[in-house]
């Protein structure tokens, strides 16, 4: 993609940004919000503000825009008016670049149009801690993958010790079909489900409240033009249909799992709850963090070529506040998109050769992000070897998988030439299983 | 469920029914027609009409029937004008059940109020023959279970032979979550999917058309009202979130599903395309075929433990009409829901077991429904013993797999006291890869 004017480093908003914000002038996601009496608002990060892109559409500020991008200019301002970033999605990357472009100009600190409007301000900036940030997108799909090696190799020998990887993992990006509607925002609590488990050494199963549930490290990005049945999208073009990631928290109960999941993947082990980040960070504004992935051997079959750099280089903190804890949230992973085996544009190419159609707002996950080493690993199920190795936390807590009022937060960010772009954050605390 | 009036054995209706017809006054099936310039509406099927409930209800047909259950009325007329059933399915079984008994009435053959009217007639009652059928929900979700005992062990013994039958397969009903958007109204046709497989005695994959394309005969419930996230469903008040059935053909690709397949399930081998049939059959209409299942040997634990007849006894057929033949589809199978090993009511039970939201349009499939003989396998899979013993049909043409320019064709019926309560048919033309 072309280097977009927003990205430029050089940028600095009159809004007050300190260094360690997540979404900088260079950043500017997407997200939807729902504001006290007015309903739901489609809006852009900016510092700790989220500006209302409806009210800065009714005042006049999208006009020349909409003229330049006729699909907006019609969509406009309803498209703003809504309950997820989808109709917004379908608009397609001409309707997103120009919107985060022209907000780009509206934050420049040299430019006075809204700097200078204080009651324009008053209506289009609020303070993120005011507002109610939504799930950006209804999805209609979720597919899980299953692209980091290191991951699949470390349940691998957990799982199948004389048969880790299996032949097809190097020449396909593995991936199954998850709950869509089960996606929740960061901030939901999570219910710990119940389900049916076989205890270690018994022959028969129980049913009970889950004691192995864990977390999954991943990130996700969100479809934004989709395609029609029996289309295939070439890998050149794949990116053209992917507007964003987010962060993603793919929790899990390993006891029902393993239980479950043969011969046809994983099930209730996993679709009683996803959490997604609330702010999308655009490709456009991640284009300055591309990288080249792993080198892929097998080299594989054409349509998955890839010579560009299609990998970003993004790092990923996994922290835990333990129950009860009143001190700071503890990291306890840290680890980095770049170690995924497989890059976005070839799970999206693979997904659709063979004709299935993608939609606009459709979530895909990455699998668990493990690294090479022992500090970045995406699980506690690698992490403890299962729960039989459990960490050591500070005050002598021993944790093997998340107790009740445990809660994880993910977070994830690229940063080079002093620009940070953020993704923000995607937490959840553990609440006790129903009675 | 108490017996509804509109199932009485000896009701007649005004409009000419044959015996072999699928929508007798007993049956009265729910589904969604496009009339041309009129848009969408929602339509009950009577021989070979389509019965416009939108129409019935502006001349004021349903006027008494909103009174009695307000949701209805407030929803009135809109909710007949719908692209799906999903908002006359959040409206809840009162709703259903009294558009159904109400329909009844109107049709009945000594009901002169729409008999008599030709004006009404002429606006409610259309030729299914001149309208299109549309696929009647927009699932959010779609599940296939594998809950035939049969097709799991024909299907075990020829990929593990040592272990056919896994040890969790008799304690709770195997699914996996598969692909909403890619499911269509019967007569679409199918384009042979491509995909990455792997030649028999070869080690590397191939990319290209599927070679061993395929049918799965399935029925499938439609989820009426949903559930709440964290919430569960008991076994006994299960089937009050079923509106009713479809037929369902679940499309596979054999040679991709086996490579892609482990260890999470099937994905593109499946997601290409499944088709229904368009008029979904009322829990309500099949009540008078409830039959015990099979006994499940071991019990299952409590929340699955079943004493009511709460499987349906569907008399099941699939068709194969040749690329190029003219003569009439030929029956290749003919098997039985009755012989499913798990309920619907025990799948849903299962699936909401650890909180998992249900929706309303949501689409539970039943998996293959193979029974116990020769004759009455689901799959071309087990017919053929995956290809190697061909189906001889007339003319000296031999069937492995599905060959471009085949037809599909999968019907239902239940039949008992001289009342046949049909399903339809759910047809599908398989079309040649893309070039």
């Amino acid at each position: 993609m072309p280097a977009s004017p927003a990205n430029d480093p050089s940028l600095r908003s009159w809004i007050d940004i300190r260094p360690t914000d997540d979404f900088p002038i260079q950043n500017l996601p997407f997200g939807v919000m729902e504001v006290p009496e007015w309903g739901p608002r489609l809006a852009v990060a900016i510092g700790g503000y989220a500006l209302d892109l409806y009210a800065c559409a009714q005042l006049g500020y999208f006009e020349a825009i909409g003229d330049d991008v006729p699909a907006l200019g019609a969509a406009m301002p309803k498209v703003f008016r809504r309950r997820s970033l989808n109709a917004f999605l379908r608009l397609g990357r001409p309707a997103w670049q120009a919107v985060r472009e022209r907000v780009s100009e509206l934050l420049r600190h040299d430019n006075p149009s809204l700097r200078d409007n204080e009651l324009a301000i008053s209506t289009c900036l609020l303070r993120q801690r005011d507002v109610t940030l939504l799930r950006p997108v209804k999805p209609t799909s979720y597919v899980d993958f299953y692209s980091s090696l290191e991951h699949a190799m470390n349940v691998g020998v957990m799982f199948r010790p004389d048969n880790p990887l299996l032949p097809n993992w190097r020449h396909l990006p593995i991936a199954y079909h998850g709950r869509a509607n089960s996606i929740v925002v960061s901030g939901t609590s999570i219910k710990r489900p119940q389900g049916q488990y076989r205890p270690a050494g018994q022959d028969e199963p129980v049913f009970g409240p889950t004691q192995q549930l864990d977390f999954e490290l991943e990130m996700a990005f969100i479809v934004g033009q989709g395609t029609a049945q029996g289309n295939t999208v070439p890998l050149a073009q794949a990116e053209d249909h992917i507007f964003g990631l987010v962060l993603f928290n793919d929790w899990s109960a390993r006891d029902i799992q393993s239980w479950e999941y043969q011969p046809l993947g994983p099930f209730l082990g996993k679709n009683f709850a996803s959490s997604v980040s609330p702010w999308v960070v655009t490709l456009d504004a991640l284009e300055p963090f591309r990288v080249a992935g792993p080198a892929q051997a097998p080299q594989p079959l054409t349509y998955l070529q890839n010579t560009d750099n299609q990998h970003f280089d993004i790092q990923l903190d996994v922290l835990i506040q333990p129950a009860g804890a009143t001190t700071e949230p503890l990291v306890i992973s840290h680890s980095n998109t770049r170690h995924l085996y497989w890059s976005m544009a070839q799970q999206l190419t693979h997904h659709a050769s063979n004709g299935c159609p993608l939609d606009a707002g459709d979530i895909y996950a990455s699998g668990t992000i493990s690294g090479p080493t022992p500090g970045a690993l995406g699980s506690l199920l690698e992490m403890t070897q299962r729960g039989t190795q459990p960490l050591n936390l500070p005050g002598g807590l021993q944790l093997g998988f998340l107790r009740d009022g445990d809660t994880v937060i993910l977070r994830g960010y690229a940063e080079r030439e002093g620009v940070r772009i953020g993704l923000g954050e995607v937490r959840g605390t553990v609440l006790p299983a129903a009675e």
